[in-house]
């Protein structure tokens, strides 16, 4: 699954654009945000990239955990958003 | 359902305390944030409540959108994240 690293400076445009490639082509994508500014990026891309999809029947959700992520050899706890597909209920 | 409004200063550990409940009794949350401190908060939070539901099977997803929140008569874009839970697949 592709993954996304989003920064303070990311455009949410063009995240969500990316996010909506990845889950029409592979049905997921996967985010790595650290520090507040990257994490508010990161919920306004998905927030955006749902209505990218929506033309798609396509119903995103997130699912966000705790990671660690290396950056210059230094770990850092930052936030790893799991964006995914909505399961339709069966009889709708 | 549950409004809950988080700020810059929310604790999330707390936040989480509030998103369990809610869940396990309503079946979902909704979380408004304004502001990069606020939504960090808010991801923190739901990360955390994830854990405290998994021992009652329950599988946490978050669903963020933009809304219009009015604080003091002033209309801001703020962010609202709906806390559901994701069915399982019916054959696990």
């Amino acid at each position: 699954m592709e993954v996304l690293k989003i920064s303070a400076n990311s455009k949410p445009k063009f995240v969500a654009g990316a996010i909506a490639a990845a889950v029409r082509n592979e049905g997921g994508a996967e985010i790595h945000a650290i520090g507040a500014g990257a994490v508010n990026q990161a919920i306004k891309s998905v927030a955006i990239a749902r209505g990218y999809v929506v033309s798609n029947d396509i119903d995103l959700v997130c699912i966000p955990t705790f990671t660690k992520i290396n950056v210059d050899g230094v770990e850092k706890t930052g936030i790893k958003l799991l964006v995914t597909v909505r399961q339709r209920e069966a009889d709708s």
